[in-house]
């Protein structure tokens, strides 16, 4: 089969492998429908992080599944299923909490998951895959597939910062994490929704998951702004999508007393200083997204096309065509590359 | 008057002061029935925080109304009254949620409230102070001076952490205010409480107030502890109740994926590790605590003899010998002294 392999910063190749086969009882084999290139794929990408020995990308992933381990019960080949970027039993006492990504038994699918590829193997499958109701046509494909990280976790950025009705709800970061926020806000019910961007198309798609408010102001002067569309007191609720120093500090200093900081991106070289955030008032929750918790209630909004998360999707290529989606992405052209295996 | 003033480290003296007077229609001036020394006030008295002008000392109070501005209409002189160290409005949109300490137009008593005194001025009284349902006796006295601010800040610590029926509630830190949080998780019907303490007093105090478990060490040690008696997984909910990196790091590390840090140790050269805080999933809430939203039913349980927070206080002086209560407190001779005017 055809997979992504990585063999140094800014070398990319699509090339021949063995195709997975099933290894523990629990696993499935599924054969990819689509796939797409994440913004921490970047990373290594970049030189950021090291890249040891040729790795196998990507981990978001949905597709058709094509075996099963003898021990896998709910799910069956020929279903179309999502997945999610750890892999979880969902029956330990931290996943019936709803915290997947934090299983005593997780599988991490990170970077080297191997997704951008026709077939890969998910291990315990049973509490990882998520069938659909049916095999979704064409167009539903992207929005299925959003639904694996970037929308899992800008939902849970929007559920860890108690978004709601009545709220007043700030999103920092336009990336597809941060616009996926500012849709699960809408839907969760807030009641007005500030996006904190200064892109054009980014400022448009997040008008259209529901932002009421844009405001393009970074750092203090968009702590500024935010307070003053809030008579002062900062947002109830303020998702953090980038991970940065920045970008944190300006979450919390964004968020009112008493109000919830939900963060979701990937912390990098932060330091939160604990007088200020002391001071600050505020609930502090995130990590990476236990997306498994909100799959089903996700793929039910898709099929019934209540959402539409793949629209965070500007560039579509073949799978064979990944190294151009990667320039893409470290270029900036693309926001989000889908590949079609 | 008598009032306790600190013109130096070290040196804190008892002297005649003018009695306070109304200076704002939503002021009142009330007679101390008791007061007391905090652990805050030992920063300045051991030099860490500056002197640089003589500071009336003190800001936890219970007393009698002598006298009260024109605007104030829901106390009256000759009720016994509790207070905390924020004056609030107990109005504004962020006294509403809860978090009067952050209230719009606070005031801050902090050391330099000058309630270590006979008399003393509360700021928006209202909003500030709430009455006993009578005046209560002596032996009363105690308890409802523990809930001015030791007794609320462990309970706002508890709430934070969210301990409540079928957690399992660690506390990290065993001064009074720790002491107080275990109190307060039996009171919210914690199933298992774990005091973490290495003293043999506080342990046995800990235990009255319905600790199920002592565990002695600190630090990694004690993280593994705490796994160790949670099936490996961290407590539901842990108090921080110290203020230091150490005890900080303990209370992060000892919580399970999805549980919950309440912190109301004052934060001193606190900086929490962005990657870490975000892998281990915790819920963090914290800060001064809004001891006012807690008062009317601290009151109603210590009017109703069903806790007895009072028994915190290890050392009772006349207000004159308030500077042997300082020495007795910072040579840890006494844990915390209540002083009668």
């Amino acid at each position: 089969m055809l997979a992504t392999v990585m063999y140094a910063p800014g070398d990319v190749r699509v090339e021949d492998r063995p195709d997975p086969t099933i290894q523990k009882p629990t696993d499935a084999v599924i054969r990819l429908s689509a796939t797409c290139i994440c913004g921490s794929d970047l990373w290594p990408y970049r030189g950021a992080d090291a890249v040891d020995e040729p790795i196998p990308m990507g981990h978001e992933y949905v597709g058709i599944v094509e075996e099963v381990g003898s021990d896998v019960t709910s799910i069956a080949p020929g279903q179309f299923v999502v997945g999610s970027f750890f892999a979880s039993d969902n029956t330990c006492e931290i996943c019936r909490a709803g915290y997947q990504t934090s299983c005593v038994n997780r599988e991490i699918l990170g970077t080297g998951g191997g997704a951008q590829a026709q077939r890969m193997r998910v291990p315990l499958a049973d509490g990882t895959l998520v069938a659909t109701p049916g095999v979704p046509g064409d167009d539903l494909v992207p929005d299925f597939l959003a639904a694996s990280d970037v929308l899992g976790t800008g939902w849970f950025g929007a559920v860890a910062a108690e978004a709601g009705p009545g709220k007043t709800v700030a999103v920092v970061g336009d990336g597809a994490v941060g616009l996926c926020a500012v849709l699960a806000a809408r839907e969760l019910g807030a009641e007005r929704i500030i996006a904190m961007s200064r892109h054009d198309a980014r400022q448009q798609l997040a008008r259209e998951f529901g932002a009421t408010d844009i405001v393009t102001e970074r750092g203090d002067a968009g702590v500024e702004r935010i307070k003053e569309l809030t008579h002062g007191l900062g947002a109830h609720s303020v998702i953090e999508a980038v991970g940065t120093q920045e970008a944190m500090m300006q979450a919390i200093r964004s968020t009112r007393p008493g109000g919830h900081v939900g963060y979701v991106g990937v912390s990098h070289d932060v330091t939160l200083p604990g007088e200020e955030l002391f001071m600050s008032h505020v609930h502090l929750h995130g990590g990476p997204a236990p997306v498994r918790r909100f799959l089903p209630d996700l793929i039910e909004r898709i099929w019934q096309r209540t959402i539409n998360p793949g629209r965070v999707f500007d560039l579509e290529l073949p799978l064979g065509d990944a190294a151009a989606g990667y320039r893409a992405m470290d270029t900036r052209a693309a926001t989000k590359v889908l590949l079609r295996p």
